[in-house]
């Protein structure tokens, strides 16, 4: 049985870092597209979208935001984390195949309230940022060791 | 067939505003999850959320900022609309059932890009806040009307 484990806001310190990858499937898009509601068609018509700027299908932006919301929930501070908020850069599109990997490292410790200032970055296979910015958590306040959900199956027509 | 259609720099003015409206279902959270691969058991065991202080399963706040995402390229400025940054604050938390509303409301016109800020609010059925911030967008250079794509079939176990 997978386990993840969070992190206090004791034990994080400035400059601690972690880090997620993820690779961006089709049924990735359409999953973001159906539960968001953002059908825009340059996510999803092929023929559309090689008229664009993109010249093919890229992912949602958000949807590279979403990796940074899973590193901070399941990664670094981990389960039990609160996000408080989210400042986003999108920078360069994503592609079906392209392999995002998020780094989290701790820029601030906001003494007052416990809060902590993300620094968040996404970079692509090639090592290019493609998404930017700052999130602001409160961390859990005491450490936990959770189980990690099993996920039902999804089919896609 | 149902169409959408895009508003250009010149069409937008100061105070123009446009909204989207959607629920949230289970559903919605897993295929969320799975998309992000934020597993955060908060979203997706009942037990364990019901011991948080949120009482129950919430949606991801990245969904919620999902339908921001969805107005922006569905609405106004609709599809062609380019993604160029976001802020985030999340305020409240959404659970299954919830109703959220996007009000969209053009804030600035960036004349030397031509690209616009967008006040970006998200409120629950109870008209309270749940999340807030700015949109940084580059609307479509030529005004389009489009097909809306239509969804594959989503199976979930």
């Amino acid at each position: 049985m997978a386990t993840m484990e969070s992190m206090t806001y004791d034990e994080l310190e400035v400059g601690t870092q972690a880090s997620f990858t993820k690779q961006l499937t089709d049924d990735d898009i359409i999953m973001f597209a159906t539960t968001s509601g953002d059908v825009n068609p340059v996510h999803l018509d092929d023929e559309y979208a090689k008229t664009t700027m993109f010249k093919g299908r890229i992912a949602h932006g958000m949807w590279s935001a979403g990796l940074i919301s899973a590193t901070l929930a399941t990664v670094m501070p981990g389960p039990g984390t609160v996000y408080l908020g989210q400042n986003l850069s999108f920078r360069l599109p994503v592609k079906i195949g392209d392999t995002l990997t998020v780094t989290l490292t701790i820029k601030e410790k906001l003494d007052d309230k416990k809060n902590l200032v993300i620094d968040c970055k996404v970079v692509n296979q090639d090592d290019k940022l493609v998404v930017t910015g700052d999130a602001k958590v409160m961390p859990p306040r005491e450490k936990m060791q959770l189980e990690v959900p099993v996920l039902p199956e999804i089919t896609i027509a």
